[in-house]
């Protein structure tokens, strides 16, 4: 499993914990709305600042990004 | 403390331990020779994709990256 796959599938399940839509959490940290699409669906090799700032809306570590579910 | 620094500064103290040079790391993860330098010095924002090329080369988790340092 790719850390690029880690990353969208740990996305996506912590954002729907937060109960927001993609575009929601794309408005709240300031980033463009596809972005978040193309992250969960693989498409794009996130960049540490585009985790920082999400992580901060999420309120999570941004370790919690890269954890191999058990 | 931003997330580009402390990948910038978890980068520089892993790849000492394994007493690599900046163009030894980078060639070993087949990336360009200025990326490591770049990361380093904070200039560019490392994707997730860099992060798992430069892990593997490292024999390290790339969480690693993200862990601040206590």
């Amino acid at each position: 499993m790719s850390l690029r796959e880690i990353v969208a599938t740990n996305l996506r399940h912590m954002r729907h914990a937060k109960g927001l839509s993609q575009e929601e959490l794309a408005d709240r940290a300031g980033i463009n709305r596809n972005y978040v699409g193309m992250l969960e669906r693989e498409e794009h090799a996130a960049t540490v600042d585009m985790l920082e700032r999400i992580a901060t809306i999420l309120d999570i570590d941004p370790m919690e990004f890269f954890r191999k579910s058990s």
